[in-house]
């Protein structure tokens, strides 16, 4: 066919609208003269073109819908939906799938059963420790799988020059990400100061990403103004950063969708929900999660969870599944996705009602997927390969000794259930020149390990609101953005068993005391996803938080917390392996 | 940058959003730190977003729009637009420009004061003379013009197996024009029995397109029920052809885009007006023209009236727009167009107010192309070849001689203002065994002369309609949609003499009569096209119809009902080249 097919996906490109060779199949079952493969009969449809509930029948050929209405179908199986509700599979738009540590597979036996059929995830926590290789694992991983998982290309890695990624991902990686099929834009540019001062290296990746004709995906938490019109003048088109309706208006107002985000660590739907009500974005509004633990996910539901609030919100249930499954497979050009309408591929869930949006049977590709909360059959998945990453010189009880020149010091504050901290000072215990923990006094020492290239890098620092009673120390390779081993405790002997364990085990969250491990959820994948089961990592993840409650912590998620303690964007103190950072004053401290 | 670039477009593909390197200089403007290009100050802005009128002002810079609001911004040229409201550009999502008869330039000259930034054509009138290459001709005639032009690939050339086109566009073709920069999908697919029947070759293009993950548009007059489901199975999600209110809302239902027609021989948007106003559409309407004569664009203006009236009829201004520009870029992908918004195009419409929608200035990729009705410059655009496509055999009087076996003769029966035809019996005057012309019996002797290849193919035929009381014949290259010679006419010499002038002028639309060439309006380009301005063009065409008229044809549009009588896909009769064709019964009649 010479030339015309230059532009052309490939066959196997997750985002072909349609299984080559069954248009013709498709027509001929939707005129009823072939029978289909799956015949729903005496359900209720969910058009999210007028936003109607009708009767209808729908009849699916070669994994998409050929007919949708009053008509008489024949198919090979037929499946009954009396009394139930039909609705398009649910597209999570923004969600960086790392934070449930799951595999793919193991994330999809938790979502699909809730009706989710398709994630668009920023996997910046793999980038920035494997950096492309990373995100190819996870898309590798997908394959196969009831949930279609799709990327976008992370824009931010390294976070910020004061870290030691794994990998940086440049312009030329951005270009090579976006070349990739299931890669459908450039993840969130949170570098908002970058995109204000006109930097090149930002700018660059949101330029090839609208060369590729792809979206691109904003973070701009509190913008107003001459700068938020700057930051969408680049062609910036989404936010899930907004924390009032005035602010999401604000932004609506310029076209950006706004993706109203309700995780594990930001839920911001309360505060927007009076304006899906009222109407007032239009078409401009989604529902993502963003991070989100296996946990929240096992209490509250995923993007049913959100739809049950939205409509008990006030919002109609034709409009509301419209923003939880065509509004986002539009946005992002999915567009055989979203609708239970003909042409479109067969994700599809019923329900019980339009209330609850309890999830009875979900159909994906035209097969069960779900029943009755269950995943019938992750499918052959690739495993992820997980070789060791955590890379380590060598280290002693000497490696967490911190020379302080008096006994009082600056320490990172952690405000409980947020991510900003505080820079205190406090008096502390020294020996020997040396910090040394006190029970009468809330700090304990906290590291940041170098941990992709063994360079030795370590530094060192001090916490306050870990509130520790108990000699011990918790450890973690999961640690914003960079995911260097970031470990907290009372003494070097804890602490060392931390990063020993960590190392062990190719990452996870561990507590240690009394020179024994106590608890470990290990996470061998990239030190950031674990290979187990769903349930395995709640138990796990629920024996770590017990582990560190014990020692006297009384933070709700006590691993939540220190992983964001490395991130050097967010004021005031950090820790990375270079020292402690004041990211106000865009330096280094000395103690 | 390695293999990031292979989905790229190349850097003048029109599709590019942004200008490259401008994005750097657009975030300073917007912020204030230096001037942009044109600052447009104390006007109303209408944001298709919120559907909102709000006073702001607009920065441009590098030809996007770096800001709107209210900023204090500089720029080296300020124009103010007090009293004034500012629009996206307007934008035909259907027409086949060749309709217009005019060049791109020439369109552009009399579209662009009207409002009109970007019209997406069907070029298949060229495609048909002179297949990829045609359409290659007239997307290299628009560069530079104030007048973005995009195309569909033609999906059905030939309309049918009965016509002798200059060309074929296949599947391989089709793929060809579809890796095209300024080609967005497939064109509207008019064969809807081939498409019902799942016919490989048509199903072929379908699939191309979809895989290219572009848009195909429908075409399917008063299809219903199972057999719109089917049609819309395959992919198809758009429609220009909706006649009642009842048929647009059972397409939007299904998701297809309805494309609302106001054109020179059909007008639709009465019929749906009522639903636009009530809203029932949501989303999925837009305005177009599908055929438009020239007289018709400066008689009745081009989108710019038909927002007048549908503003008229009920619509909001802010909605109207939107549907006028947003919707249709949206639909094919032109993310940086149809809204007055940081990152968007400087496609901007300068209107008096929002209910007659007049313009006072046309802005184009941020310069001024247009004021108070009068085109600045339409820029150096390439003139378009023009060899000579009419390709005749050796044609005498003899070749114009229709024998005949009986007086009762079958008829072509033109009904006028319409493009249906009857299949009508008529008693005729026969002398030496063949037809002869009687004034007091309406029928005329017409001929379609195989015109691309010179074979001799001559179809000879009867037509009734036409009414002539003198002497004389009416000849066109403008045939649907094969577009070979077509002339009616009372005796051989006259069309003989039509069939000369238009071999010699490469086409047009030609009148003879006592011998002579009585008018002409030469269409040197594919026998389509003139070259000349567009009031040079209406006067011409003023003067063949008025030759027309006095020879005693009392038709409106005698040229238009000319050249619709050849296309063999709409009954009941037509003249091909191979003869008179019964649509009804797919086969050629004998006289």
């Amino acid at each position: 066919m010479g030339d015309g097919y230059e532009k052309l996906l490939a066959p196997t490109d997750p985002r072909i609208k349609h299984y080559p060779r069954s248009i013709a199949r498709r027509i001929r079952v939707a005129l009823g003269q072939e029978p289909g493969d799956l015949l729903l009969t005496g359900g209720q449809v969910v058009n999210v073109f007028n936003r109607r509930v009708e009767p209808a029948d729908v009849v699916i050929a070669d994994g998409t819908i050929a007919g949708v209405g009053p008509y008489e179908w024949r198919a090979s199986q037929t499946v009954p939906a009396t009394g139930l509700f039909i609705l398009p599979g649910l597209i999570d738009a923004h969600m960086h799938l790392e934070s449930t540590l799951l595999t793919p597979a193991e994330l999809a036996r938790l979502i699909v059963p809730l009706g989710t059929t398709a994630v668009i995830s920023d996997s910046h926590e793999i980038g920035n420790v494997l950096g492309v290789r990373g995100i190819d694992m996870l898309a590798a991983a997908c394959e196969g799988l009831p949930l279609d998982l799709f990327f976008m290309a992370s824009s931010c890695v390294p976070a910020t020059r004061w870290e030691d990624a794994g990998a940086v991902l440049g312009p030329a990686e951005v270009g090579t990400l976006l070349s990739r099929p299931r890669v459908l834009g450039l993840a969130e540019v949170m570098d908002v100061p970058a995109v204000l001062a006109a930097e090149a290296d930002v700018l660059a990746k949101v330029e090839t990403a609208l060369c590729a004709g792809t979206v691109v995906d904003g973070h701009a938490p509190s913008l107003t103004g001459r700068e938020l019109i700057a930051y969408a003048s680049a062609g910036i088109r989404s936010d899930h950063e907004s924390t009032t309706a005035e602010e999401a208006r604000a932004k609506a107002a310029l076209g950006m969708l706004i993706q109203v985000r309700e995780g594990s660590s930001a839920q911001n739907l309360d505060a927007i929900l009076p304006l899906l009500a009222s109407g007032e974005l239009d078409d401009l509004w989604c529902l993502v999660t963003d991070d989100i633990f296996p946990t929240d996910l096992l209490r509250h539901g995923h993007l049913d969870g959100l739809l049950r609030r939205v409509v008990a919100g006030g919002v109609a249930p034709g409009v509301a599944v419209r923003h939880a499954a065509y509004v986002p497979a539009r946005h992002y050009g999915l567009a055989d996705r979203g609708a239970v309408a003909p042409g479109y591929r067969a994700d599809l869930v019923l329900v019980e009602n339009l209330t609850d949006f309890r999830a009875r049977m979900v159909i994906k590709g035209g097969q069960v997927a779900a029943r009755d909360g269950l995943c019938l059959d992750v499918g052959i998945s690739p495993g992820l390969p997980h070789e060791n990453t955590i890379h380590l010189p060598h280290l002693d009880e000497g490696s967490f000794q911190l020379p302080i020149s008096a006994v009082t010091c600056p320490v990172i504050e952690v405000v409980p259930d947020q991510i900003v901290t505080l820079r205190a000072l406090r008096t502390v215990r020294r020996v020997d020149g040396r910090w040394a923990f006190d029970p009468e006094c809330d700090v304990l020492m906290i590291a940041s390990i170098e941990r992709h290239r063994a360079s030795g890098r370590i530094g060192l620092g001090l916490v306050s609101g870990f509130r520790l009673t108990h000699d011990g120390a918790l450890g973690s390779s999961v640690a914003h953005d960079s995911h260097n081993l970031i470990i907290a405790g009372t003494n070097a002997r804890d602490m060392l068993i931390c990063a020993s364990a960590l190392a062990a085990h190719g990452g996870g969250f561990v507590v240690a005391a009394g020179g024994l491990v106590q608890a470990i959820l290990p996470l061998p994948v990239a030190g950031l996803l674990s290979i187990e089961p769903a349930d395995v990592v709640c138990r796990q993840l629920g024996e770590v938080d017990r582990a560190a409650h014990a020692l006297g912590c009384p933070l709700t998620a006590p691993f939540g917390t220190l992983s964001f303690l490395a991130l050097s964007v967010i004021p005031e103190l950090r820790i990375t392996a270079q020292g402690v950072f004041d990211v106000r004053e865009q330096r280094f401290l000395s103690l």
